[in-house]
C-alpha cells in the first residue's frame, strides 16, 4: 500500500507545550507558515471553527439588535491620533503604508489595529438627537497590529480576524448594561461553542482598553497553567465622543456627549479551544465547532466490500439527515490504522468503524476522540446514539476543563505564598491594593499578571493587607501567569 | 410634528445619472464617505446586502465541494513580482508598507490587490501527488488596488470585499469545466439575488486577467446605457504553477505542472443592482437582498390608536412566522407621509398602510415599491398574498432588467453604425477581428470596449470583415461603453 508518511506528535503536551502546539497546529492542517513574519494561514480546518462561532455570536448580537457594517481598513495618521490615550496604545505597533504604486501619499495611513477613531469620526455625523440612539453596529474584519514580541499562530499574530462591536448610548447606565451583557455574550459563546469555561470580571487599570474608562474580560486557564484573556467588553465611557464631538440633543433639547461602548473577540480563542482540549494524538475538537463530526472508516475486504461500503454510505445518508457532518472515508490506498490515526490527528469527535464482522452482527464501533472510549452500537440506534454522543462529548469537555479551573485556583494571602503557588501552576486568588505599581513590580518579580476581579467580591476583612506590597487590599483578584 | 428635514433626491435618473446616484447611495444610508479618499463605509443597508450575497454564493460553492480558508493580507514584495505579467498588471496600483511602529520593514509589503501569489506559495508546499487534487479553496476577504482614476462608492473603489476562489486540478479539461461552472454561479447570483441579468463569455485579450489563459465574465447592461462586468473566471493554465512551482506525480509517478483558476465576485455587484433597479424616488432593492422586506405603517389618531396598533404588531407576528422580514414603524413623532418617503428612499419592497378605516374593512393597503401599484388585501389572505407579492416584485424587476437588456442589443456590420447605435446607448453585436490594437484604436475613437464574446456563436459569413478594421472578422463580441 502505497501512503504517504505518517508522523504523529513528537513533543507531547506535559512535557513541551510550545513544541506539541506547534506540531500540532501544523500537523491537524489548521496554519501553513507564510512569509511575512507574524502571519498565519488559517486553513479550512481552523476557519471552518472560526466560521461556526461567527454565527452563533452574530445570531446573538443581531437578536439583541446590533447591525454589521463595514469600515475602510486604511485610517488616516491624524484621526488615529485624535484620542491621546487611545493612539499610545496602539502608535507603537502600527503597520504604515505611505505609497500607492509609485506615488508617495500625502498623509501616511495606518492599517487599522482597531476602528475606534474611524468609526467614531462617522458617529459624529450621525447622531444628532437622542433619537439617533442607541446606534449599536458591529463589524466582522481583518486587523493589524505589529507585535514585536515573539509571535505565535492564533495566540499572537500581526494579523488577525475578530468582531468589533461599537455602540453608543444616551446614557452611562444603558451602556454600563450592554457593556455586561456582551460580555455575557463572549462567556456564553466561550461555553457553548468552545466548550470552555471563563472567568468573568473586569481588568485592572494597567491592563485596561487604551482610551477605556473600564475593560470588562472573560478569561480561561489552560492546562500548562497559564491564563488567557479571551474577549473583552469595554465601557468608554465619554472619552471619545469629546475626542470625537459625538454629541445628541436630549429630550430637553440640551446638548450631551454620547455614552459609549466596543467590544470584541478575535482568532485568537481558537488557539484557546486547542490548547484546552488537545492531546499528544492531534487536535480534540469540540462537536460544534467540528467541520466534520463523524467519520467513518470501512473495514474493507474483498469479498465483503460491496456490502461494507453498501451499508456506510446508508449510515452517512442516515446521519446526513439528522444535520450531522459526517465524511465516508473510503480510500482504497490506506489502511484503517493509517486513518484512525490521521482523523485522530484532525480531532474528528466520533469515529465509526465498520467492517464484515460488525455487518452481521448488524452493528458498528463508534470510538470517541476525547476519551478512546470504544462501544458497539446496534446500526437501527446509530441515528439517536450519535447525535446524543455527540452532546455528551460537548458537554464533557467542558466539564473536565471546569473542574481543572476550579481545582487550579487557590486563594493566597502573601507573597511567599503567591511565588509558591504560580510554580505548581496555580491560578491565584488575591486580595489586591489595585495600584498599577505594585502590579509591575509583582509581575518582574514572577512573570505573572493581574487576570480580573469578578464581579461578586467576598468581603475584605478589616485591615487586610494586599498579597503582595502589603499596604492595604481594596479588591479580590484573579493573578496568573498568562499569555 | 417635529421631524428631522427630509429631502427626496434632487437630481433625475434619466437627466444625471451620476449625480442621482450619489446622492441615492447617501440619502438610502447605504454609503457614508470617509475620511480616505476611494474608501467609503458600507452602513448597515449595504452590508445587508452583501451578507445575502455571500451566505447564496457560498452555501452553491460549498455544496459543489469548495472549502473557506484566510490568507495574511500582506504580501511580500519579492513573491508578488513572482509571476511577470501579473505584477506588471497590479504594481501601479499597490499599496505598500514599509514601517511597522517606527521600524523600518527589510522588505515592504504589498496590501493584496489579490491573492494568488501569496496562495499558490503554500499550495506548492500542499500538492504533491495528484490524490491531493483538486484543490479547491476560496476567501471572503478585502482587498486593495489604488485606482488613480476617479473613485465610485462601490463601482470603483480603492478597497473593496469580494471572494476570491482558487483552484488547482490535474488536468486542463478539469480546470476548464469548472470555469466555466464558477461562471455560471455567478449568473444565477446576479439572477436570482440582484434580479439582474447578465451575458455570458469570454473577455477579448486586450481585457483578460493579467497571467490569465483566458478570462470569463458576466457582464450586465444599465439603464444609463454603459455595460459593467459583474463577476470573472479566469482560466489560469499552468502560467502560475510554473512560476509558483505547483507540480504533483500522476498516477504514473510522472511529475506534471498542476492547471488552476480563480474566480471572484466583489462589493462591486451591490452598485449594479443600485444602479440598475432603483428610480427618482430612491433605493429598490429586489426583496431577496432586502434587510426588510416588509414595513408596515400604522394611521394613527387618538381614538383608534390602540385596536390598530394591536393588529399591527398582529400583522408583524404573523408574517415573521412566514420569515418575511417586517419592520412596524409606530413611530409617533413623523407622519405617515414622512415614513412612505422614508422607505421609498431605502427602497423597502413592500408598505403595509392600516388605518381605522382598513381594520372596519378588515384589510390592508399594500403598496408595491417598483411599481408603486396599490392594492387592498384582506387581512386574512396577508400570509398567502404578501410572501407571493415579494416573489412577483423580484421576478417582475429580473423581467423588466431582461427586456432593457434584449432591447439593447443591436446586431452592427460596420464602424459607422457603431458609433451611430453607441449615441443612442445601445449595446453592440459585432464580427470583429479580436486583434489588441484593433480595441484600442476603437475605444480612443468612440469610447467604448469589448465586453465578451458568447460562448454560441453565430456563423461568420465567409469573408465578414471586422466592423471596426475592415480586416478579416474571427468572432462575434458584445462591445459598449463600461465602466
Amino acid at each position: 500500500m502505497a501512503q504517504k508518511d505518517q508522523k504523529g506528535l513528537t513533543a507531547q503536551k506535559e512535557n513541551d507545550f510550545s513544541e506539541w502546539y506547534t506540531q500540532l497546529i501544523q500537523k491537524a492542517e489548521l496554519i501553513e507558515y507564510s512569509p511575512v513574519s507574524g502571519c498565519y494561514i488559517l486553513r479550512p480546518n481552523a476557519y471552518h471553527i472560526w466560521e461556526k462561532v461567527q454565527s452563533f455570536f452574530d445570531a446573538l448580537i443581531k437578536a439583541d439588535g446590533v447591525k454589521n457594517c463595514y469600515f475602510p481598513l486604511f485610517i488616516p495618521e491624524s484621526l488615529l491620533t485624535k484620542e491621546k490615550k487611545h493612539v499610545a496604545g496602539f502608535a507603537p505597533e502600527v503597520a504604515w503604508v505611505d505609497y500607492g504604486g509609485d506615488t508617495k501619499l500625502g498623509e501616511r495611513l495606518a492599517v487599522r489595529p482597531t476602528s475606534e477613531t474611524i468609526m467614531y469620526d462617522a458617529y459624529a455625523k450621525w447622531i444628532r438627537s437622542h433619537k439617533d440612539l442607541p446606534l449599536r453596529l458591529n463589524q466582522w474584519n481583518n486587523v493589524v497590529r505589529w507585535e514585536f514580541k515573539h509571535c505565535t499562530p492564533f495566540l499572537r499574530s500581526r494579523e488577525f480576524l475578530w468582531q468589533e462591536g461599537h455602540s453608543v448610548f444616551s446614557s452611562d447606565s444603558e451602556v454600563r448594561d450592554d457593556t455586561f451583557k456582551m460580555l455575557n455574550f463572549y462567556e456564553q459563546t466561550f461555553r457553548e461553542m468552545y466548550a470552555i469555561p471563563t472567568l468573568k470580571g473586569k481588568k485592572s487599570e494597567g491592563e485596561k482598553f487604551a482610551g477605556a474608562v473600564y475593560t470588562l474580560s472573560v478569561e480561561a486557564f489552560l492546562p500548562n497553567g497559564k491564563a488567557i484573556q479571551g474577549a473583552t467588553s469595554h465601557h468608554l465611557g465619554q472619552n471619545f465622543a469629546k475626542a470625537f464631538d459625538i454629541q445628541f440633543s436630549d429630550d430637553q433639547q440640551q446638548k450631551q456627549y454620547a455614552w459609549q461602548n466596543s467590544w470584541g473577540i478575535s482568532t485568537r480563542s481558537i488557539g484557546m479551544m486547542i490548547l484546552m482540549h488537545s492531546d499528544n494524538k492531534g487536535l480534540v475538537l469540540p462537536p460544534k465547532v467540528a467541520l466534520t463530526q463523524v467519520v467513518i472508516v470501512p473495514i474493507l475486504f474483498d469479498n465483503s466490500r460491496k456490502a461494507v461500503l453498501k451499508e456506510a454510505q446508508d449510515v452517512v445518508k442516515r446521519l446526513t439527515t439528522k444535520n450531522i457532518s459526517v465524511h465516508l472515508d473510503d480510500r482504497d490506498d490506506y489502511t484503517p490504522g493509517w486513518k484512525f490515526n490521521e482523523w485522530e490527528m484532525k480531532g474528528i469527535p466520533i469515529r465509526v468503524e465498520l467492517g464484515p464482522k460488525d455487518l452481521e452482527k448488524k452493528q458498528v464501533l463508534i470510538v470517541r476522540r476525547d476519551t478512546g472510549e470504544k462501544k458497539a452500537v446496534s446500526l437501527v440506534k446509530l441515528d439517536v446514539e450519535i447525535p446524543a454522543l455527540l452532546e455528551t462529548i460537548q458537554q464533557s469537555l467542558f466539564d473536565k476543563a471546569e473542574k481543572y479551573l476550579k481545582r487550579s485556583i487557590v486563594t493566597v494571602l502573601n507573597f511567599k505564598d503567591a511565588e509558591k503557588q504560580l510554580k505548581t501552576e496555580k491560578l491565584l486568588f488575591v486580595p489586591w491594593c489595585g495600584k498599577p505599581l505594585c502590579e509591575e513590580e509583582f509581575k518582574e518579580k514572577t512573570g505573572a499578571k493581574s487576570l480580573n476581579s469578578p464581579f461578586e467580591q467576598p468581603a475584605l476583612k478589616n485591615g487586610q493587607k494586599c498579597f503582595a506590597c502589603a499596604e492595604k487590599a481594596t479588591v479580590w483578584f484573579y493573578f496568573g501567569k498568562s499569555y
